[in-house]
């Protein structure tokens, strides 16, 4: 029997629009109460009953955001919803819905988003967020996907980047620096095999972190965990394009200063190896790397007793007047003032 | 003093991408109750109390959607803005917030996105919604440009594609197939001009066309015309891919069958005389052609004496049992069976 070599590329007209869409989403369950209609309709109907509800919208562009090269779709597919679900988290809400759009070159195969829908699909599943509406066209070049993400919260429970105070502990969750280095990695590695296309790469010293590039996480569990505390922070943002970045927004909106100790900054071991490696310091790497989908928020010093110790938060400084600027101390205990550099600015260098 | 040829020309990284955001944005006001949040967190904060929301995303890409040799910048925002809105009053609700993602490729200097942003703007403030949320990035290639439109409705009124009944009266709003024919009529100039740069078009015999193809509105007053006649429709439905699709789509999701006669279709004459010009037949194209946003509904027969002689609802047809198919009966009492070309399908002819 002759193997039909192309069997699993399929092209994406055979199916038209509708069917696609069709196609693609016949897997999705609804598991959300507040989704009254899902996929079908000219819009898709939600009732959040007493709740507030949130939004956000973030666009992914091939070669801008991500390389296929060394990004699988079906990671794409579910790291493009967890940027897009820590905004929701950073509201202290819920993720309740999304809806994807998606513009796709002929040059990829059904199979192809097949795959990035897989991607979204466990992402769903595992965050518990029902796809209620999309769409998907042609592109002339490459693969754009735009994800819109709804959220609930309780009116008294909804945290904006604006409350922090003077004295609030300025708190972090996880670990910083992780992405961006995996990163480094992975771009490393796509150089060594454009001149060696047999060299196979050795990435178990870097699992991790490259782990953290390829399929990071959003803190859901940190929403969870701040109600079983009883602990409402006073403000909140997640960490998409660096620690210093997202300081410098929440002591703008919020009207203060802020210190940040360069020794209490949380890194991983590999953080630090691979930092050593490719010559980078660690410091700069946390401040300015992005991709951590980590949330940063200031908690009232009342609150300390709640959070003191919990391995998932590290109080990393403290918010100022606003006339004492930004500033980080070095461990030499020098201060220097906090600059937005983030990651594009990074990337760009 | 010697002119700066390039003043009106900023790239857009002079602006870097938090001072982009608001740089576009300062001018937008909240004017929905519903918006507790807008732009400037990690999302945005709704409260639609006791109502539903609905949500619906469209992603529009260059050379794909829209050519932007005859297509202004300004329009194009607005068109955008439409396609969605129309969504949204398919559901018999009101349009209430949008998000706006865009990416851009940087052969567009500053100015261009404050035109795409002025005819948001401008769509904005007529139809009443609130521009929550965006996403601006850079792209490699062209212009893409994904909206994300939510509305609320009062849970009794809100009306899906399914519910239509045999005998219930199918119903359209406005006239059909001027977008598409507006379309063809600027790709003939867009030839023409290509021959002779020098060649000034002459549009005025096409002025209601055109307009309907660069400036298309969305029927945000059949929303209150409908609730001021008091008529719920059984199912509704927005014609962005021409009449028989639609027809096709409310039979499919409400198991019923139609028929349609080709008399009663709403047509401008502009549309009549432009399709004897370019020796097309009319009714495919209100049939086939696309971008109308116009309003399809059925209602019941109850329901007729407060519809009729409305200059804006045209009754084309009524449902029937679904074994009886879908059909039209053309002008010479022929039955033809409806199918659906779509408009996508009709263009790559």
């Amino acid at each position: 029997m002759i193997e039909d070599k192309n069997q699993s590329r399929t092209p994406i007209s055979d199916l038209g629009e509708f069917g696609l869409i069709d196609h693609l989403t016949k897997h999705f369950k609804v598991t959300q109460k507040s989704t009254v209609k899902s996929i079908g309709d000219d819009a898709a109907v939600l009732d959040f009953k007493s709740k507030q509800a949130v939004i956000t919208t973030d666009i992914l562009v091939e070669h801008v955001h991500f390389d296929l090269s060394y990004m699988p779709l079906k990671h794409l597919g579910y790291k493009a919803m967890i940027a897009n679900l820590s905004d929701v988290y950073a509201m202290n809400a819920t993720a309740t819905q999304v809806t994807i759009a998606i513009a796709i070159s002929n040059r990829f195969p059904l199979e192809a988003l097949e795959e990035l829908y897989a991607g979204i699909e466990t992402a769903s599943k595992i965050y518990g967020v029902d796809v209620v509406g999309g769409d998907t066209t042609s592109s002339t070049t490459g693969l754009i996907i735009s994800i819109t993400a709804v959220g609930e919260v309780d009116k008294k429970d909804v945290v904006y980047r604006s409350g922090a105070k003077p004295n609030d502990l300025l708190v972090v969750t996880g670990d910083l620096g992780a992405a961006y280095m995996g990163l480094q990695v992975l771009e490393r590695e796509k150089e060594v095999f454009k001149v060696n296309p047999n060299n196979q790469p050795d990435l178990e010293p870097y699992t991790y972190i490259v782990e953290r590039q390829l399929k990071p996480e959003a803190r859901k569990d940190i929403v969870k965990l701040l109600k079983d505390l009883e602990v409402k922070p006073t403000s909140m943002i997640d960490i998409s394009d660096g620690l210093s970045s997202e300081i410098i927004h929440l002591c703008k909106q919020s009207d203060v200063g802020a210190v940040l100790y360069e020794n209490k900054i949380p890194l991983d071991p590999q953080v630090i190896s691979t930092c050593e490696e490719f010559k980078i310091d660690s410091t700069t790497i946390a401040l300015n790397g992005g991709e951590d989908y980590e949330l940063l928020m200031t908690v009232s010093q009342d609150d300390f007793p709640k959070i003191k110790g919990n391995p998932n938060l590290t109080v990393i400084g403290y918010m100022t007047e606003k006339e004492q600027g930004m500033h980080l101390i070095t461990r030499g205990d020098t201060l220097i003032p906090l600059i937005a550099k983030g990651w594009n600015a990074l990337k760009d260098q």
